[in-house]
C-alpha cells in the first residue's frame, strides 16, 4: 500500500494525519492511499510559496519561460509514464489520456511565449514630455483546485501561465487521481523551477477552505461542478481574492438537415461517449432539426453504439473505460432507470454492461435516449456519464432557444454546410465555446477557455490571453523628468490634456 | 424649487414618491430637490434597457462609435453649462470642473476607437483546415454607481466604453450633485443614441440594492469609499454579476533629496488642496526623505498655503471651494482637532476659515501636519479634505515600506531626478498608479485606472483597455467545413493537435 | 475662368508658370484651370513641411488626434459642397461621390485613435533590472500622389494616418479633379492643423519627379496604374525612400451554382458599372461556374442593363455618369470595337450612348461580353470603364486558376452559400482583398487596403494598422539604471540572456 | 582537405564547379574548402524550396512552431560543437561564440510563439451582419544573405521567423565561416523540418545575383556593409521583391559627467574590443561630455587596455581573438597608420601585436584614439576592428549633433544617472537602437532589430514583431452570408458604412 504525498518546497512530503484510498476504477480495487492535508500543511505550503515569490517575481520573463521549455521536453519524455498513471487511477483509455496530456502541453508551449505575452503598453508623449506605460505585475501566491476528470490537463491549464507571469503556486488536485499531478510537479523541479515556486497539496474540504480563506492567497482558479464553483467563487471573492471558477455543462449539438449524417454521427460518438462522458466539453444532447434528420441520426448512432468497445483503458482496442467511482456509476445508472417514466425513449441501454475479468470495475455501456424534452432530469442535469439525449425540433431557432434557456453555457456545436446558418448560430447562441462541425470546440491554447451563464463564475477565462490578465495586476506609471531650472506654477485644477 | 428627475427610455421622469434636497455648498442653501427612485422605478429602467439591448448589440461598432463622436462635440459645445452645474452643486472651482469634464471627454474619445478596440483574435489553421477566433460580445444591461466628487468624469469613465461595447446602461449618480449627469444623458440622446440604451436613476440605498440584486443586471461598476465598495463587490458577486468596485485612497508622495523643492511644492499644493482634497487621487501624505528635505518642503508648503485663496468656485480667482456638505466639513475639522493630541505638529490650521458673504458655505482652509506617524488617525484614514500630512523618513526604502503597509494602494508618486530611484520605486511599490514627478498620476484614457490592495475590488481596472474586457464576454468559435464526401472515423480520444 | 491653386504653409497659392484646363466630363466643357507646380514650388512646399515637423512631432498623439475629430466634423458639415465638386470634375453621380467621401471620413475616424494605435511595446525585465521598449516615431516629411478616380477618398487614405503619426505631408492630387482636395486642405487648417503640416501641390511629371528625388521626402504613398506605380516605387526606393505604390486591377467575381442569382446579379451591376467602372475595386470579370450558372447570370445582367440610367451625375435618378476624359472614353470604346474579332460575344453594346442635352459629355452605356477567354485584350487589360466580361468555367478550381494566373491581385469575390467553398477560396486565392458575397471587398478603415502581385509594390498596405508601421520608424530603447556603488567587470563576450 | 557543401532538399551537396579556401584566422592556415554555387545550383535550391512550399504553408502554425521547440533543444545540445566551429573559422573567443549562439536561440524561442504572433485581426460586424478579418499569409520562397561576423546568430535572426510564418527558405551564409550554418541546417532537419523547406547554398556574387533576380524568390533579408546593402536593396526592389537590407554602423557612446566612470569604462571595453570590434553593434566612438570626463575615461580605458589579453579564441583566458582575414587585419592597421597625420592622438597602438606560437594569425591589439574629430577617416568610416575613438564635446546636445550628422544610425548609448538626460537623448537621437547605460543595446528577441539612416534599407526591422509583417502578406476577407429569400436592389453608389 503506497502513500501518495504532497509536494512542498521542492520535496515530496508524506507525513499526514489522515489518508484516503485511491482506486483503480477498472477493477474496483485500491492499493494506494493519498495524504490528506490539514490546515497546518496547507499553511506551510503557502508560507513556502510566499517566501519564494520575491526572487521569482524578479526573474526576467525570458528566464521564467525557459523553465517551461524544459518542462515541455520532460513532459514529452515522460508521457508514457504519466499516461499510465492517469489510466490507472481515472480509468480512461490510454489514447485519451495521451490526448489530455497533449492539450496540457499546448498550454506549456503557450506559456513559453511569456516575453511577448507580458509586454506592457507604452504611451510615448501621453502629455507634453510625459510618458505613461502599464506593466502587468504578478499577484503573489495563487492557488488552483482541480477535478478528477483531467488530472493532468486541467492543472496545466492553470499553473504554466501563472508561473511565467511571476506568481508562485499551490495546486490542490483531485484526491481521486493524485499520482499524475504529483509526478509532474517533480518534472517541473527537474526543469529548473526553484523550490517553493510550485507546490502540491492533496486534501479535501479542510484544504480547500484554508486556501479560500488564507489572506496570503491572492487568486484562485477552480474547475469542478457548478454548485461547488459558485460556492468557491463567492467565498474567494468575499475574502478579497480574485477568482475564476469553472462549473458544469450540458453541451448541445445541433444537426441541421444539410449536415453529412455520417460525419455528424462519427463526431458525436467520440464527443458523447469518449472518456465515458466525463468531460465538461462532452456532447450530452443532440438537437436534430427535422424529423428526418432525427430519424437518420438516431439510426446511425444506434448502429455505431452496437460496435462500441468498453473495457479497461489499458487495452488499446477499447473505446471507453469505466466511470470514476462506484457511486458515480450508480448515479448515472439511476438516470437511465428514470428516463422512460419521464417520457423519453431508451434506444440503447448501457446499464447491464459487464466486462469479463473486470467484474469489480465501474463500467457502463453507452446509453441513448430519443424524444427527450426539457424538464426531464436527463435533460436538465449534468449526468457526466455515457448517456446521450436526442431532442427533436422543427427549426434552428427552436433548437437555439433550448440551448439559451438551459442553465449551462459551456460548449455547443452545429453541423451544417451553410455559411449563413453557422454565422447566425455562432453569433447569437449564449454559449462560450462554439463549434462549427467541430463537436468538442475546446479552444486552442492561444485562445482562452470559458463558458457563459452558470458554467463560469468570474470575468476572465482560463489559459490563453485571459490568463495573463487573470494572473497579473496592472500597474500604470506616468513619468515626467524635470528640466533644469524649470519652475512651474502650482496647478490647482484637475489636470487635463487640453 | 425645481425637481431633478431620472432619465428613462429617452425621457426625463420626475414623478417620485420621495425626494432629497440638493445644496449649493458655497452658500449652504438649497433650491432644488432630486427624485429618489424606488425599486419599481429602477426595475422600469432595467426593463427599458433590456428591451433596447438586442438592436443595440447588433449595431456595428463603427456606428456605435459614431454616437460617441457626436457626443464629444455636444459635450464640448455645452461645456460651460455643465461646468456651471458642477460648481453649483459640488462646489469645486470652475477651472477644476472644466478639467474634470475634459478627462471625461478623453474617455469618450477613446470609446470612438471601438472598431479597433473590439477586434477579435483570429487563429487561421488552429488545426488542419480548422480556424478559431474569439469575439468580444456585449454583456447586456450593465450599471454604474458613482460618487459625488466627480459628477461628470466618473460616470464618463464607465458608460462610453460600456455603450460602444454594445451594452445598455443604467447610471445611478450621486444624489448630492445630480444635475450634470442628467443633463449629459440628454446630450447622449441628442447625439443619436437610441432611447433606452442609456438611463439615469437617482436614488439611495433602495435603488442600489435593486441594481445589485436584479438578475437582469449583468455587471456593476462602482466608485466610492472602500467600505461601500467592498460591500457592493460582495453583493454583486454573490448575485452572479461581474463587478469592479473602486474604493478609497491615501496617496503618498515621496520627495527625494535630489528633487527640485520648488517644483515639488508647487505640484503638491495642487495635488493636496485642489478640489478641497475631495479626490481619490489627491496627495494626502508627503514622505520627505531626510530631515533637510522635510524642513525645506514644509517651509515651502507653509508659505504657499499662506497665499491660497479659498472661496466660491464661481470666482475664477479662487484656488479652492467649499466641501460637499456641512457634515463632511465637520468630519474633516474633527481630524484637525485630534491631530495634536495624537502627536503631530499642526503647521497650518484651516479650521477657522470664513468667507465673507458666504458664511453658510462649507469652507475650510488648508491644513498641514508635520511629523505625522503611522497609527495616527490623520495618517490611517482617508480624510477627503484639504489636509496634508508630512511624514519624515531616512531612506527611500523606509518611505516605501510605509506606503506598502497602508491599507490603500490607489496612487503614489516620487519626486527625483535619479533614474535608478524612480525605477526601483515604480517597480516595487504596491500601488496601482505611480507618478514620477507627476503628482496626480491619473492614467490617460488609453491606459486603465485602478488601484491595488483595498482601493480596487475586482480583476479589471476602469476605462482604457481593461474596460473592453470588463464590458464584454469572450466567445470562442472553432470552425471546420466538411469536404465533400469526407468520411472520418469516430475519434474517441480527446482531440489534440498532435 | 477660375484658377485652382496649391495649398502651402496654410495659404492658397495661385501663381503658376503653367496651368492646365479642368473639364466637366458631363458636358465636355471647361471653365477652370489648375496651377501646375514647377520644381521650385514643390521645393518650397517641402521646405515648409520640414520646418513644421519638429513642433508637430512633439505634439502629443492625443492632441494630433483632436485635429482629426474636428476635421471629421468639418468634412461632414461640408459634405454637400465637396460632393458637388467631385461630381462636377469627375462626373460620378452624387450618391457615389457621397459614398466616396464617407469612406474617406472613416479613415479620419480611425486616425482619431492615434493614442491607442501608436502605443509602443514595453518589455519590463527584458534582462535583470533591464527594461526595453519600442517607440514608433514619425518619419518627417512624407508625400502622397493620388489618382483622378477618387479625388477625396484616396488622399484621405493617406494623410490622416500620416499626420496623426507625427509626420508633415505634401499631397499631389490628380490634375483632372483638383478642387475637392484643395478645399479639404482648407478644412484641415480650420480644424486646427498648424500651417505647413499639410500642403497640396498640383502638377504633373515635374512635380512628381521632384517629390521622388528630393532627399527631404522620407516616404511616398502612391495610387494609380501599375506601370506608373512600378516606376514610382523603383525611383523612390532607389532614392532611399519608403514607398507603397498601389497599381491596377482586374477583379474577378466567381458565381457558384448555389449562389442566389438575383442577389449576385444585383451586386454585380453596382460593382461593375458603378462610377462607370472607374474604380480599382470594380468587378470587371464574372467567372460563372457551370453553363447553367453562366446562362442565368448573363440573362439577368442583360435585363438589368436594359434598365440602367446613364446621364449627368448631378441628376439623382442616374445610375452612372460620364467617363473622365474624351480620350479615355475613346480608349474604352476601342476595346468594345475589338472584342468580337477576338472571339467574345458582345451581349450589350454601350458605345452608341447619347445623352440628350449633354452631347458633349463623355458618356458610354454599359457593355457586357460573354464567352471571354484569357489572352483577349478585354480580359488581360484593365479597361477602367463600364465593360464587364463573363468567363465560363467548369469548376471553382478552374476559376481560381484564372485569377491566380492574372497579373493583378487586387480584389475578388465569390458568390456562394457553401462554407467550405468560401473557405477554400479565401484561403488559397492569390488576391489581397477577398469578398464572400461582398462584391467590393474594400476593407473597413480598421483593416488595411492592399492587393497582391502587381497591384501593390511595397511591404505594407495602405490605411489601417499597416499605415502606422508605414508612417513611423521603430526605435528600440534598452535601459538599465546603475545601482549606487555598483562595480561590474568588463564583459567581453557578446551579451546573452543566459 | 575537407569540403564544406550546400544543404539542399535535406541533403548535403558537395559537388561544386568551384571552391574557396576557409582559413583559421588564429593560425592563418587553411585545411578546408567551401563549395561555391553556380546559378544552376541556386536554381535547384529554389526549385526545391518552391516545391516544399504548399505543404508547409498548410501546416498549422502550432506544428510549425513545434519544429522550433525541437530545434532549440538540438541547438543547446550541440552548443559546444557549434561554438568550436565558429571559433575555428571566425576566430572569436569561445565565450563570445557561445553568446552569439544564445542570442540566435532567443529568436528560435520567439518563433515558438507563432500561434500567438500570427493571429489575424477579426472585425465582427464590420457592417450589418458583415464580418471582416485579416490573415497573415506566407510569401513563398524567401532568401537570407548573411555576413561573416556572426555565422550562427545572423542567419538565426532570419529563418526561424520566416519558417514559422510558413515560408520556405534559402540561406546564403558567408563563405568565410560556412561550417556552423551548414551544421545547424542539419539540426533543423533532425528537428523534424520537412526536406526542402530550408536550404543552404554557399557562394559568392553569382549566387547572390541569382537570388536577387530569380522571380520565384519573394523576399530577401540581408545583413552586411552599407554599400552592398544598398545595392542588394535596389536590385531586389527593382525585381519586385520585398527586401530588408541591414548595413554598417559607427556606434557612439555618450559619457555624461554624472556617469560612473568605472562602470562606463568596463562597459566600453567589452563593447569596443569584444569580438575584435567586428560587430555591427560595437561601440567605435566614445563621446565624452566635458574635458574632465574625457580625461578620466581615457585614463581608465588606457589602463584596462594594458591588461587586455589577445590570442587564439580557443583559450578561455583570452579577451579577444584575431581578425577575420589578413586583408582585413591590414586594412584596420592602415587606419591606425593614418590617424596621427589626421590629427588624432594615438593613446594605445595595437598594431605590433604578436602572439607567440601563432605568428601567422591575424591578430591586432587594442587601439585607442583621443581628440578625434569629424572628417577624419577613423571617425567617418566603419573600421570593424579593435580601434576606439574618443571625441570631446562640451554638451549633450553637441554630442547628439555629431551622432545625428553621421551617415549611420544603427546603435548608440548614453551613460548617465539622470532621468531627464536619458529621456531627451532616447527621444531625439536619430538612431534605431538606443541604450541607457547599456553599451550594446541589441534588442531582445521579442523586440525588433533595425537601424536608422544608412544602416537599414527597408520599412521593417529584422526579427521580433516586424519579422511577422516582413515574412507575411496581409489578406483581408470581407464576408456576408445571404439570408434566405433576401432580395436586395443593386447598389450603384460606392458602399459606405453610413
Amino acid at each position: 500500500m503506497s502513500l501518495i504525498g504532497h509536494f512542498i518546497a521542492g520535496e515530496v512530503v508524506t507525513d499526514a494525519p489522515r489518508t484516503l484510498p485511491v482506486y483503480n476504477p477498472a477493477t474496483g480495487e485500491s492499493n494506494k492511499t493519498v495524504a490528506v492535508a490539514d490546515s497546518a500543511t496547507v499553511e506551510r505550503a503557502i508560507e513556502v510559496a510566499q517566501a519564494a515569490f520575491p526572487a521569482w517575481r524578479n526573474t526576467p520573463p525570458m528566464k521564467r519561460a525557459r523553465v517551461m521549455y524544459r518542462f515541455k521536453e520532460l513532459l514529452e519524455a515522460n508521457a508514457d509514464k504519466i499516461v499510465a498513471m492517469i489510466t490507472d487511477e481515472h480509468g480512461k483509455v490510454l489514447d485519451d489520456a495521451r490526448g489530455e496530456l497533449m492539450r496540457g502541453i499546448e498550454v506549456v508551449e503557450y506559456a513559453c511565449g511569456a516575453p511577448e505575452l507580458l509586454k506592457g503598453e507604452h504611451s510615448k508623449n501621453a502629455g507634453p514630455a510625459i510618458d505613461a506605460w502599464s506593466e502587468f505585475q504578478p499577484l503573489g501566491v495563487v492557488a488552483g483546485i482541480t477535478p478528477f476528470n483531467f488530472p493532468a490537463m486541467v492543472p496545466l491549464w492553470m499553473y504554466p501561465m501563472a508561473l511565467v507571469c511571476g506568481n508562485t503556486f499551490i495546486l490542490k488536485p483531485s484526491e481521486r487521481d493524485p499520482s499524475a499531478p504529483l509526478f509532474i510537479a517533480q518534472l517541473l523541479k527537474e526543469a529548473g523551477l526553484p523550490d517553493g515556486v510550485f507546490n502540491v497539496v492533496n486534501g479535501d474540504k479542510e484544504a480547500v477552505d484554508t486556501l479560500l480563506s488564507d489572506p496570503r492567497i491572492e487568486a484562485v482558479s477552480f474547475v469542478g461542478s457548478t454548485p461547488v464553483a459558485e460556492s468557491v467563487y463567492r467565498t474567494a471573492c468575499n475574502h478579497g481574492k480574485r477568482c475564476q471558477a469553472l462549473g458544469g455543462a450540458k453541451n448541445h449539438a445541433i444537426v441541421m438537415p444539410d449536415a453529412d449524417a455520417d460525419d455528424a454521427a462519427d463526431a458525436l460518438m467520440g464527443a458523447a461517449y469518449g472518456s465515458a462522458g466525463e468531460r465538461c466539453m462532452a456532447i450530452s444532447v443532440v438537437v436534430a432539426v427535422g424529423e428526418d434528420t432525427a430519424d437518420t441520426i438516431v439510426e446511425k448512432l444506434k448502429s455505431r453504439i452496437a460496435g462500441l468497445k468498453v473495457g479497461p483503458g489499458t487495452d488499446a482496442s477499447h473505446d471507453m473505460g469505466p466511470l470514476i467511482t462506484q457511486a458515480h456509476q450508480q448515479r448515472v445508472a439511476s438516470y437511465i432507470d428514470r428516463c422512460e417514466s419521464e417520457g423519453a425513449e431508451l434506444v440503447c441501454d448501457g446499464r447491464q454492461y459487464s466486462v469479463p475479468g473486470h467484474e469489480g470495475g465501474y463500467f457502463l455501456g453507452a446509453s441513448l435516449f430519443d424524444r427527450v424534452k426539457p424538464g426531464m432530469s436527463i435533460y436538465e442535469d449534468e449526468i457526466f456519464g455515457p448517456a446521450l439525449c436526442v431532442v427533436r425540433v422543427d427549426s434552428l431557432q427552436e433548437g437555439m432557444k433550448l440551448i439559451d434557456d438551459h442553465e449551462y453555457g459551456n460548449g455547443t456545436c452545429i453541423f451544417t454546410r451553410d455559411g449563413e446558418a453557422a454565422r447566425f448560430f455562432t453569433d447569437n447562441i449564449k454559449v462560450g465555446m462554439v463549434g462549427v462541425n467541430v463537436p468538442l470546440p475546446v479552444p486552442v491554447a492561444s485562445q482562452s477557455f470559458g463558458g457563459w451563464k452558470r458554467s463560469l463564475f468570474g470575468d476572465l477565462s482560463i489559459y490563453g490571453p485571459d490568463a495573463v490578465r487573470f494572473y497579473t495586476r496592472r500597474k500604470t506609471i506616468t513619468q515626467r523628468w524635470p528640466s533644469s531650472g524649470l519652475r512651474e506654477g502650482a496647478a490647482f485644477s484637475f489636470p487635463s490634456s487640453k
